[in-house]
């Protein structure tokens, strides 16, 4: 049931059992712009949502990552990509979702050969010019703000990350 | 019990009665590092883990907030103070924990008169100067972390963001 525990200002999903308090926190998720030769890396969906739009490779971080780890392991398993990050290129409160996104600015582990494939979770994966993006294809708004930050910080040193437009 | 579901990778807590999933997901501290004519704002934890110990006003991260507004709250509500937020000045991963820390660098909002208390959690609250701060009496190696941080970019722009040292 939903009540305010003692010493709680907000209401919590509380078991009328045993008296378990479950929090309900937001999430984080992380996910990089992975560029080759002012080329980005992009995946087309395989699953809901918005299957068969274009998204980056991104995810929840998991229980003892840190959100480096995460965003490098995310980049693996959508895009079989090995990367390497430069520093954080967005924060990003998607609050009615309950999520926050920490997005990296990152290239190919091997520079002079960019591998990569399609993971379980993408049906294509694929590096596109800025003017050949799918802009009417693209899966989240995030997407969109990340893609438009790293434009402004595809080189050289970062500086302060991008928040929400 | 424990388990791996189905199209998933890790053991995740599943009911065994309705096969709900309670996804365990890293959580996300949002706080700041408030300075005033170079002295910055500590709280004395009037609360465990490590009561008597002083800490920056920072907690977990609501669902509905943005990073922005949880960190704006948590020093109302640590530190009874009305801030400003300059920017990020460090995203730490505490993966041991599952925490990730997003630490913005503020200021009071009536730059004039800055006003603060001891909110419920704190015993006191008090402005240091950087010689002053009780370096022996730091609540958790984070607090250290984001106030050295803090005075490698405490004026002017903030850059890239501080991670893990």
């Amino acid at each position: 049931m939903r009540l305010v525990p003692d010493g709680d200002t907000r209401e919590r999903l509380v078991c009328r059992e045993c008296g378990h308090v479950a929090y309900e926190n937001p999430k984080i998720v992380v996910g990089s712009v992975v560029a080759h030769h002012d080329r980005v890396l992009l995946c087309r969906r395989a699953i809901e949502p918005r299957r068969g739009f274009w998204t980056l490779p991104a995810g929840f971080l998991e229980m003892g990552e840190s959100v480096e780890d995460g965003a490098i392991r995310e980049a693996f398993e959508e895009a079989e990509a090995h990367i390497v990050l430069d520093g954080i290129l967005a924060v990003y409160s998607i609050s009615r979702i309950g999520q926050v996104q920490v997005i990296f600015r990152a290239r190919f582990a091997d520079a002079a050969f960019p591998a990569f494939a399609a993971g379980p979770e993408s049906a294509e994966v694929a590096l596109f010019a800025w003017p050949d993006i799918p802009w009417d294809r693209i899966a989240f708004p995030s997407v969109h703000w990340s893609l438009d930050a790293w434009q402004a910080r595809a080189h050289g040193a970062l500086g302060a990350p991008a928040g929400n437009p």
